[in-house]
C-alpha cells in the first residue's frame, strides 16, 4: 500500500506506516495520505488517494475549509489523545476545588503569601461529588475510571443517550438542560458542531450550583465567554478552568484573565510535545486495517461533521 | 461511659460521643477525653481519664510537650483524613506535571499571558510514570487506587517493608536511599519522627531524575529546605509542591517563594473546614469500642512516637 506522509517527515509516523505494511511514496503516487499538519497547506488530493488520516481530534477547520469530502475515507485522532486530555481534566477539577490556583496567586504577592485563613475555608473535596461530563466520548470515557477512583459519581451526556459504562446515568444531548442542576461540577468535552456552539450559555451557568467548577477541554466556542464573565461577576459559579477559549488565543486584555477563580491554560491539555509519537500506533493499525479491508479506527462522519 | 469534649463544644463530635454510647461530662468526672484542639491549652489530666482521642494525624507537638504518657490509651486521627490528603497529593502531581502552575504564573502578567510555546514542551503526563510514596501509610494507601486509575505505577516505602497492596514493590525504610533513583516522582507522606527528619536531603534530591516532581504532604521538616533551594537552583529536579514547609508558616522572604516551579499551599491538604465532621465517625466508633472493651482505631504508640 502506497502512503504519503505530509506535510513533512516524522520518524514516528514514518515507522508506523512501514510497520503497518505501507510504503512511503510521493503524493501523486499515493493511495493514502497521513497528514500531521494544520489545515493550512493541506494539498489538492489526487484522485488515487482513497483514505486520509488526520492528526487532530477536533477537525472542524478541515470541515470549514471544505476539505473533507464524502467520496474518500477520513480518519482523525479521536480517542488517541483521550488519556492525555482526561488526565488534564481531572487535574483541572483538583486545581480549582483544592485551591491550588488560590495558593499560587497568593504566593505571587510579596507579602502575606501564606494565606491559610483565606484559602482553607474555600477548599472543597472532589471525593463525594458528582461531575457531569457534557459530551462524553473518548475523553469522557477515559475520565470515568479516573474520577471513580477519586470517589466521584459521574453523570454523562452524549448524543444518543446510550448508557456510558461507569456513569451513574447518561442523558441524550437533547436533555442537556436538565443536567446543569444535577451535578456539582461540569466538564465540557463535546465535539464542536452547530449544536454545541455556546452550549454553556447564561441559562446553563445560572442553573449550575454556585459552588460549581466548570472545565472546558473541548473548544472555546462551546462556552459563551461573555456569559461566563457575567456569571463569574455575579458569583453564579465557583470558578472555571479553561484550556480552550473564545477567542483563542485569549487576548491579553480579555476580562477572563482578571478573575482569581479562573485558570486559563494555553491549549496544552493535548500537548504538541510527543503528539506524533502518541498517534503512531493508530496510524500503524489503520494502515494494516486498510490493507486488510477492515474498518478503520476513528472514522470521520462527513455528514455529522466530526 | 463518661466523656469530656474539649477544648470547646462541637456539634459533630458531641453527637458522635452520644451515638457511640457516651455521656458528656465535665473533665473532672471523665473516663475519656476527646480533644479537638491544639497542644496549647491541653489540660492537666485527672487520674480517671484512661483514654484520650486527639483530632490530628500528626501529633508530634503532643509528644514534644510530654503530654503523651504510656499509662493511658491514646488515639489520633491517623487515616481519618487519608482520602482528603491523598486527593490533594494526586492534584499536586498534576499541577506540576501538567503545567497548571506555569499557566497561572503566566496569566498573572499583564502581557503575553497565553504562553503556549513556552509551556507546551514542559507538560509531562502522569500516565505511564512511576511515583514513589515515601512513608506509605493511610494517606499512601488511599493514593494508590487513585494513582493506578491514572495509569501510574507505585513504589511504596514503609517502615517494615511489608508489601503494600497495589504497589508494584514495597521497600523498608532502611532502603529508602535506593528509591530516589527508581521513580519518576516522589510523594513524602511519612510520620515525623527522629528517623524521618530531613529524609529528603541533598543526596536524595541529587539522586532523583532532573524531571522529578516532589510533593510533601507530611511535615515540613521531612524535606531539607536549604537542600531543596539548592537543588532547584541547580535544576536537579523539575519542581516541588509543598503543603507543609520548614519553617511553617513559610516567611514571606523565604527563597522557596521565588521559584516558578515551586507551588506552596498553606497546609490545606487536610483542611480545618469540616475537620470535626470528618473525625466524628471515628469518635463514635472508638467510644463504642471502648465501652465494649475492644481495640480502638488509630492507636498511638508512645514508644514509636506516632
Amino acid at each position: 500500500m502506497r502512503v504519503h506522509l505530509g506535510p513533512d517527515h516524522d520518524e514516528h509516523l514514518a515507522a508506523a506506516i512501514v510497520e503497518g505494511g505501507g510504503t512511503l511514496v510521493p503524493l501523486h503516487e499515493a493511495e493514502a495520505l497521513v497528514w500531521h499538519g494544520d489545515v493550512d497547506g493541506f494539498p489538492e488530493l489526487p484522485a488515487g488517494v482513497r483514505w486520509v488520516q488526520l492528526a487532530f481530534a477536533g477537525i472542524e477547520p478541515f470541515f470549514r475549509a471544505g476539505i473533507i469530502d464524502p467520496d474518500r475515507i477520513w480518519t482523525n485522532a479521536s480517542g488517541v489523545y483521550a488519556d492525555n486530555v482526561a488526565e488534564y481534566a481531572v487535574g483541572a477539577l483538583l486545581v480549582g476545588l483544592r485551591q491550588f490556583h488560590g495558593s499560587i496567586a497568593a504566593a505571587a504577592r510579596p507579602v502575606q503569601r501564606w494565606q491559610k485563613p483565606v484559602l482553607d475555608p474555600q477548599v472543597r473535596m472532589l471525593h463525594g461529588s458528582t461531575v457531569a461530563i457534557v459530551g462524553c466520548g473518548g475523553i469522557g470515557r477515559a475520565m470515568i475510571p479516573r474520577l471513580r477512583a477519586l470517589g466521584v459519581d459521574v453523570v454523562a451526556v452524549n448524543y444518543s443517550g446510550r448508557p456510558v459504562e461507569g456513569a451513574s446515568v447518561t442523558f441524550p444531548a437533547s436533555r442537556t438542560a436538565e443536567v446543569w442542576t444535577m451535578a456539582d461540577h461540569f466538564v465540557v468535552a463535546a465535539p464542536a458542531t452547530a449544536d454545541t456552539d455556546r452550549l454553556v450559555n447564561a441559562e446553563a451557568l445560572d442553573a449550575m450550583p454556585d459552588t460549581a467548577w466548570l472545565v472546558n477541554v473541548a473548544r472555546g466556542n462551546l462556552v459563551d465567554s461573555d456569559a461566563l464573565v457575567d456569571a463569574l461577576r455575579g458569583g453564579k459559579i465557583a470558578g472555571a478552568v479553561l484550556d480552550v477559549t473564545d477567542p483563542e488565543p485569549l487576548p491579553d486584555d480579555h476580562p477572563l484573565w482578571t478573575f482569581d477563580n479562573v485558570v486559563i491554560t494555553p491549549h496544552i491539555a493535548n500537548t504538541r510535545t510527543g503528539l506524533n509519537a502518541t498517534l503512531a500506533p493508530t496510524v500503524r493499525e489503520n494502515v494494516a486495517r486498510f490493507i486488510a479491508g477492515e474498518q478503520l479506527i476513528a472514522l470521520v462522519d462527513p455528514a455529522a461533521g466530526y
